[in-house]
């Protein structure tokens, strides 16, 4: 492998130019190619790389031997059969969230990887702020005791997407958050939501993940909003966390607030509760955009073989409570079983 | 009648003595027998109010003829057997929320009330506030357009109680501004929630409702928060709602926002989705005292032989959401029925 | 002496009640005897206070042998006249703030309080109440570094005063803030400021204080503002403090942020000047009511002997800042000597 | 004069790019050079704007004849010069603020632009924003009332300069914006503030302006401040105003509060001052980004020959009172007179 990694980006939409930003000026990484079927939009790339070879025809950059790494910033509909070409292509993949439709579909990909030795990974770019790293880090290392809940609401007048409802659109970022900070899988889902425009998908959802251990998640999205909303509770048992990504600076507040327990052995009806309150502390963050910390870690893994922090397997789970998340909502909140293990074995 | 309604106050604990303060200042109403179990409660009445009487056996009052009106602050098991007493004995009733623990036997004060001519009124204390009020209107005179959702968050590190559980404490506030601002009833609900310490009651609790039309209701409660909230938002399809309680001037803010829909009958495909945002808008509130007002309305009624807004099957409904709700969480979610037409008939 | 202090109180209206219920509580300490001179508030304090004897006439407090201290709670022009006849009937004394009109009557009952040996306290509330204890004792520890600024927003639509300007009303209380947590005192003052209502008094003012050794303070308050503001922001060299009085709960903030010199003697244009963020803090602070902690110290310093925290000099020394700046204000901001250390000596 | 007008842009450090960008997509205008004296800065321009000649040497966009106008971006020192010769050379002159670092300077260059009839522009941004405008809007017609207080503050921890002070780098904002929204002019200022590091200019300052008529004007900016603070109050006799310039959208808001009064002609004793308190409202602003509304009025005012609204005498009146400003805090708080009239006749 040359000492520069090669990417060839799909996709020059929304997303696609903030990739091939952070990419340029990645050390050990360049952007060699970029598709996209909108001739505007490669012109668009074209004037600001000039040095970029641009085409409509995605399947140039993945005949090229000259690409090592194939970054995919298309509409989902189209990640899993331009991930598996790609894959079987030789290529190394970052894929845009969520990684595909089905979880089927994610798992074969996950296998095609596997079989090649090559590096699959999802673009979970909150999983790369410093904001979601310093949760992570606090409570793997129990700073929060046990953990009790994990509440998440993301609401704004959005845009309505036609393709996808509002939990594949905003729920898949709280998805992925949680996926990285808690220390364990949900079993299950129940998820309620409707839809206010007759013909579009569900606009307004709510789904409440069980695990084991006492630990319950619920995640809000809604594209009808009147106010912005990116808040997340996460309740401990020793220490409690309140993440505002709306904040300018102080992002993530942690508090020493809880109960504690005076039991007694023989009769609960003399367990006495007691209230406790502490400090409250907001540490400094790592302000490195995530998607610059994002490229870097994929470089990282292609060089060194290592495997991505947010890899198939992260976003075959997030697809899989997606899809059961929906298919819940459907039926106004009956449960749905996850089998996160099964699927991730 | 006398001119002035007479008032017996049962239980002096949290809320009693708020009731016995606005009573005593309402013209037209006079407070004239207490009892509490506790004497001590007793001691600290009878020295604010030297001239009322204070006893431990609340049935004294109900066998005094000179009082008209019974109102009951005491814990929930303890309402149902209190109120009907009350009623049988010919008092007019005012009863806590959550006016029992059942449904049948909410139904069967409401019986006992309609049988005896006697005013039956929940002290549904929201409902008499000034903001609350104030989105009554906005939304009967339908200045919100079709009302889309309803959801509302009401969490903090709070008092554990062994009795009841999250649902019965603090979403009974939610689910009574609720019922008493929006146009229909729900006719089921999904909830989840669990409890944080063996043996205690469920001390978080999310409660999705489902209503006809495309509305749909939301309530998220906690004990064990990090941070105090109480913020309702309201969406419709002309303006929206947000309701910050804890905003010491401005509670209820109302957005000229939504969406515009450029229907074509022929496609859903070709359905255009605009976005509008106009200005936001915050009215002056009536800043009387809830429970002031409330004790105005109940003694207009009992003068004039209305029926309260509050009344007893208004507490029938959130009793029988609540048992539904409880139902529902503890089967994770299952969709419970509510059948409030038929309760309430 | 005897084991309990027997407190009389002049002044039953705004604060008084205030007084009355906290010393009520104190072990220690005994309210025995109120005086106003409006009947009404006399007859509210007995019905609450049924052991207490009431007056209209306040000089019947200072002949009672049996009362050790007075605590003075009227209007501003009365403060001399009636803690000098209480010091010379030899009662200890609590005075309101400001504790008089001119800084020579202030002297006065500073040398017959010192004749005598009596207490001699000003209520200076907000010195007692946690946040300022706090930020007193961080700035006492050097943990904030050498002290920058000191400013201070007060503001709100609040009542206008005929008899004092709004600097007598409000600053008042920013300067006994700032007098208690800076370590050293203001040289001099540069006021401005204006009335809006033809013959009152001044109702938005600015202050201006000089200290020696780069030090700046700065005040502004308003009784004509659309939004209630209570606001200080203490910067030092090492850290800074955001004290907001309006959060319920994290009143005080300080932030690890500031700049670091990498000077060079040779040459200022050299100088460069790097900035530095770090974590911020909130610290759990001691809720006890302010007049709780102020009245215990009180009765303290009347058992013990001591010099209250807030004595005669404090109060002298704020009543000098209002005075200069009084004077500096109807000169548009002409700078006016404090001469802190002559007055006080 | 041609269709377009050719514009040439000297500096190109932090201001330069954002005026670049915006004339880049104006009908009617184009950036035909860029001078800087750093070469790569010239190089970074040249990759995004490659048709745009590039020169370390303004002067030479001066010589050349089909540039119509130059916007001058660079550090306030060479303003002066730099316009002058630009004027002197048939030029349109966009200056950056402050104008200049004298008044007699700004006299001098508005001299020279009206002696040839060319346009003569400050770069007051913020006076383009929605927000001011709408303020403006509301104060000329009426809608506050008189006008009693101008309130702003603006603070954070901010880049140290070396050449000029906290009042030329941050008042110069407030003092734009009050220039153009204020029906009238100050007639004096007393400032005060001081400088935290040796050997350079002031950090933290304060200023007062008095105007005629009651109205008063004061200005808050520090580099030094732990939290960053954008917030102007206006007050007015019928309506106030909170301009928040950190809220994401509802930038403005207008309260219906303040003061009723009712006098009695006999005596200012009996005058008795109520409170009034209505609705909030936050009127939707034009979110139009303020350099694009900037660069299209110049380019207007160009064509048609018309008179900037942020005009040379704009421009001079704000250098004077920065000026006079400097003056009174190196006096601690002097009153100085502006004679604004006089300046700028």
């Amino acid at each position: 492998m040359a000492n520069n990694i090669n990417i060839g980006v799909i996709g020059y939409g929304y997303w696609g130019p903030n990739l091939v930003r952070n990419f340029a000026e990645i050390p050990g990484a360049k952007v060699t190619s970029i598709s996209d079927f909108k001739p505007e939009l490669l012109a668009k790339a074209q004037s600001r790389y000039p040095s970029v070879k641009v085409t409509t025809d995605s399947s140039s950059l993945l005949k090229d031997p000259t690409i090592d790494a194939i970054a995919i910033a298309t509409p989902v509909s189209t990640h899993f059969d331009l991930a598996l070409a790609a894959l079987k292509a030789g290529k190394h993949v970052l894929v845009e969230k969520p990684m595909t439709t089905t979880s089927e579909q994610a798992m074969r990909l996950i296998e095609e990887a596997e079989k090649r030795n090559l590096v699959l990974m999802v673009d979970h770019t909150f999983v790369y702020t410093g904001a979601v790293r310093k949760m992570h880090d606090l409570i793997a290392t129990k700073q929060l005791g046990d953990i009790y809940y994990y509440d998440s609401v993301r609401v704004n007048l959005g845009l309505f997407q036609h393709d996808v409802n509002v939990i594949w659109d905003l729920a898949v970022h709280d998805l992925s958050i949680m996926n990285y900070v808690l220390p364990s899988q949900p079993y299950a889902v129940s998820a309620t939501g409707i839809s206010h425009v007759a013909g579009e998908p569900e606009n307004i959802a709510y789904l409440s993940l069980f695990f084991e251990n006492n630990l319950i998640a619920h995640i809000h999205v809604n594209w009808l909003a009147p106010v912005k909303v990116r808040r997340t509770l996460i309740g401990g048992s020793q220490r409690m966390i309140v993440y505002d990504d709306l904040e300018p600076s102080e992002k993530v507040k942690i508090y020493d607030k809880g109960i504690t327990l005076n039991g007694n052995s023989e009769s609960v009806y003399q367990m006495l509760i007691g209230y406790r309150t502490g400090d409250m502390w907001s540490p400094k963050l790592d302000m490195t955009e995530a998607l610059r910390a994002e490229g870097l870690h994929f470089i990282d893994c292609i060089t060194k073989g290592d495997r991505p922090i947010t890899d198939g397997e992260a976003g075959l789970r997030i697809v899989r409570i997606l899809e059961a998340a929906t298919q819940s909502m459907k039926q106004q909140g009956r449960l749905i079983e996850l089998n996160l293990a099964e699927v991730a074995a």
